[in-house]
């Protein structure tokens, strides 16, 4: 079984763009952890990572699941959660299924920051718990998602 | 004379996509149709093709209408149908007429499908015939944009 | 088979009013151009036409396609577009399907303009082409609408 | 004393239209309905009974109870319940009593049919109960409307 | 030269109606007044008088204008005010000129009747001067309309 | 087949508070209305009675018509009507159906208490007949609800 | 009688601001006007003019007339109207009639022209009949206000 | 260390109510779950549980929090969440941390339920996991909560 | 005479939770501070105290004052200012007058803090002055409600 | 120490202007009242009162106590507290603090009453207590602005 | 060739007023900076400067630049930039040409500092450059507006 | 010291694009201006200039000037200025300074250019002074942001 982490528009800055909001640990940080995880709990899972600023890759990454195999997303949007209807539609099309993450807890932002289009196509979202999100959406894909129980 | 057969995000994966709503007929097969029509209309019309998930790429399309003398575009925009003011700007800066076209009925779904940013720079619209919608746009421009009469 | 081209207020004063807008051509031009060309597809159609400046009249008709066999209806709602519910509940209530269009590009005009009560409860709309939109309703009712393919 | 049954726009396909919402029995159905439930009650009551696409009709059967005799309206005015403010100036201009009755539950149904402009110069609303509200108003006013007690 | 005093719903009960908010003269009296006054001021100056609860028939009305050579309207068209586009398209269709009058003060009622669909597309607006407004309104004709100066 | 009668803030005060609006009978009156038509109509109907100003109450109550064999609720939430999802939750967790009454014209009254999260979950909605209305839903249940036709 | 013609911010610039939309005719022109008015109508009638820049200014003008014996004032608040709630108390606050005069049809201009802290308070309105509008308040004074009957 | 599961309206009803939304297993599942989960970490963690369909009831056991050591609140508050401001300011007044649970996808649902008033004072927010969102707010406890890095 | 204290939810929390907000003053600092302003004013007035987290208990302990003889309610609503139109009833269903008491400027916090059901219904609102605002209360019950002048 | 009393428009017409909504006491009696209450606190405070219908004139007034010493600003801005960020910049500027007061209850007037640009720079709102306002105003300023406890 | 500086309410505290926002320069340096840029610029340029707390004199000054030959007007309308339609007025009256400069970036202020009534008559709008806006203007004026090219 | 000047979607079309709109020159113009400027100068300046239509490649060369050494980025958003809250996130991540310029004056334009997600994120605004706009970023930068004073 493969499934990808994908992240949106400025998480390639993870670490490095406002600490305060965001924390100090990078992207690379985080999928080490996650393959780390992956590793220790012996499951079969293959782990494809990918990041751009273009919401046409992001869409373009997306539909290629369709062909590839994976089967579940773990997706950061970034900023395009709240203003790509888009990248709602890519996921619609596809059988992956998207856990949306967002590192910050977005409701305690601007308001602009409230809306997700990419929410009433995943199967949940992960708000605010920092990079241990991505660890967390790992853990409901190796419990719940591999037929495990929990 | 030339016309451009324009699609915008995740039409790469018509028929392919949401069948209950897009129909099973690929994106292809359109272009097919579009095609035997001309032919048989006896027109000299030649028919330029593209699709693209991002919206910078759908810019740089309409925008080379300028020099490559396409006079219509029929254009499917998608998702950046609702989203993006960069292609109304695009159009509004070209000669090149635009006929938009969606296969499904947009006032049928969510609330967020009900503007269109690409309509006030569009000579018409046409919405939810399915992949008749694209016929009826080439109908149009070999019937008036020709100058034939109708 | 039978159809019918209903069009709603003001459109009897078409060619007569706002030509800037609607154009030059007179409602009889448009029923002539919809007779011709059904006459040269050699379709087995019969077109019934009604006009009226009364909601309640437009209703009326509607209903009536439950008992005369009425197919498809071409229909211009006028204003009534976007201030009847009792239109839409009428053309919901019936089996005719509906075709809306509108002669002008309705997106360009005042905001009150850009709803549609019609519109998700007909099969399409088609927008902005000038008396040409009628001819591509028929069109798609001549193509798809008797079920020659396209 | 005479009281009034006047329904609005498209309540003439009661029965007929769309029974998954409005059930199946007609607007004849209603009134016999009606007409033998006051046999019943051996109220000495008339029933006069109205139907009508048109604003502009049920205006003037609303302004003629000024002249004969009608103290009680059941009025079920269809899709004007939320458009016509002509409706709720006709009943604010005459002595008669409006109960208004929706069959389907309106507030289950879309946005814009969650508005009344008929129901501040109405007696009260009966919603959602089917044809049973017609009969409900019947009753109020049999026991409240006649002076009877409850 | 002919001009029209055109009424809307429910102005054929002025009078009767709420004579708290609408005063204790009819239309009768209204219709009177304008004539005593056309005839005091010498004017050759036609009266044609129509009133109607049917927003279709008041379009009719406002359309024959085209040919009966009426060149000003004195219209109150009632709750029409609020809701009617297609008497908006009605006046913009026509060469007669239209001055918009309300008797009673409509800033001082309910919210939904501040919106006018009619006024822009009338000479002026008078509002809130009893009947005594159709009077400023013929006053206006007689001295700008005819080009008698002020 | 057992009944209740459930009543929500302030319902206590009926017949006491504010009497313009909600008239002089009390909420003890309206019990014994309720009793002695149950009695009258012969029907096996226990009818279970009551009122609390605290919304978790209120939930409980409903939550246990789970067990206690409770088919039908003559519910007047008052207040909580227009702020209680919570409500709305709970009735939609279980079979008893729900009608919903208020004693005044809620329409008449201010913008807030237009809205109801009650309506949606509800049978249907009696509104503005003073107490009336309770016996209006109790007469829906022994004509409807027991099946004995209308 | 005393009677008052008092203009707000920008009307000092009558005939020379914007002439395409306000006309030729200056403040003094329209004082002129009036007062030939006055003259000829023989009443015994006092005018007394004032025009200001200044919010305060115009509060303190209204409000003297509580003193000075001023029982009308024609009044064109300029854009005060739709941004001044001190000027509707100040007019509130005495006994003296307001009649609000704007001489652009303010109903097509800005969406922040069409609301009027002013009209609430305001005998009455008169929109968009140039400087004629002042005539016709005059008139209004004349005949409804002096108690001429009409 | 002692945290705690809070649940608020509705929530004794779990895996009784609407199983097609909320799953079919019960609340005392999912303190089975946890407490097996605690068990298995070997963490040194008490666990209390609290229900109520009260809101001041989950308020008091909130600010209990501040005198019996509770360091974690996995919170899922029902639809309180959506309405209870007095829950965002007990959270705001006591030093526990709360992790907000939702076991549907709110943002698939009513427009109503998108408004969070606890997520701007919770940790973070877990939403659409089924139950297994009870077990992610405690991995995430026991993770990083308790300092074990992740 | 019997006037009361009456505080809503968290207030039981007054100067230990959110100090910069709330100060560092407890409910019961509040309590004796009144008790010795009373004392010291000579007034014969018994001071009724009660606080509840719970929206029905603090309905209950105002509907009690019909029966308890308290004349006035110094009521900080908390939370339930913005969410309680059961309370907004509760007042205006008995005769003791209720003054609003706010201890924090509501006006510089989050936008849903300036909308109060409560003070619609109460004698006037006291905003931002700390614990002081229970004493201004007090005092003007003492110079006002009495009937001591000022 | 210097305090000042400072209204806005309108309010030199206090105990003149609509005395069932303010009362038949003069600005001349709410000094005189505050003077006396100064004096028989014992308290070194002069008091310095000015009125003014003129925005510009206020915020003149209120920029000046930067320079002559005025500590505590006891104003009622009228109308003014609803449209003029002017005057709330003018006091973010100073030190002195200001009060702000209102005679009548602004939440039980127009919805525009309801907004006050003043109360996110004030130290605190006290609305709806008449002319008793003003007082209590001063009675913060002698007890807790003065630094003498409570 | 003669230019104005004009600034609004509350900006002749610049530099004494907030300098965390606004800076610590005065307006008098202000006008120094702009003089000695003149005349080391050479051009034949009279400055000409004014400040007002009063709309009304705003507008007077505006509206003397008809007649004193101001062809630039630098304006900094302060607060009245988001309430002043008069001002808006005043400069759509003249020929002077105005360049609107704000010193704080009002985007990033509250919500209310977004709208300006005087950017739609303005050449263009300068925001968030501290006093080195106006600065910015005066170079925009000589190099353009004195057709020095650029 | 580097800086760069960027310009987003379409505005490679500049000169050739709506020239009623944009004026005539094209962005080779503007680059050579600012080079002639920066020489004249004599600052050590290096100007990189970069335009795309893409979102992405915006956000990519915003990110670089992490490493790059730029200090200010002129930027012209294009039509991304009012839908990309990515290149406001971007914006927020990098230490170079970012002066907003548009050529037109987006304030007499559609409703929806009036919003800018980029100007808060940026030093400050400069709207509607054609190409000079761009020329004033940089005078800025020479001035204010080399530090020569003014």
């Amino acid at each position: 079984m493969k499934i990808a982490l994908l992240n949106g528009p400025n998480l390639n800055l993870l670490g490095l763009r406002e600490p305060g909001i965001y924390g100090s640990e990078t992207l690379q940080d985080v999928e080490n952890l996650l393959r780390r995880k992956i590793h220790d709990s012996g499951a079969d899972l293959e782990l494809v990572c990918y990041q751009s600023n273009s919401e046409g890759a992001l869409i373009d990454f997306i539909q290629q699941s369709r062909n590839n195999g994976i089967e579940y997303i773990i997706f950061n949007p970034g900023a395009y959660t709240h203003t790509s209807i888009a990248l709602h539609d890519a996921i619609a099309g596809v059988q992956a299924k998207v856990i949306e993450v967002h590192i910050s807890n977005i409701h305690k932002r601007e308001e602009y920051r409230r809306n997700s289009y990419i929410s009433s196509v995943a199967v949940g979202q992960i708000v605010g718990f920092g990079i241990a999100g991505y660890v967390m959406a790992l853990d409901y894909i190796l419990n719940v998602g591999l037929g495990n129980g929990r």
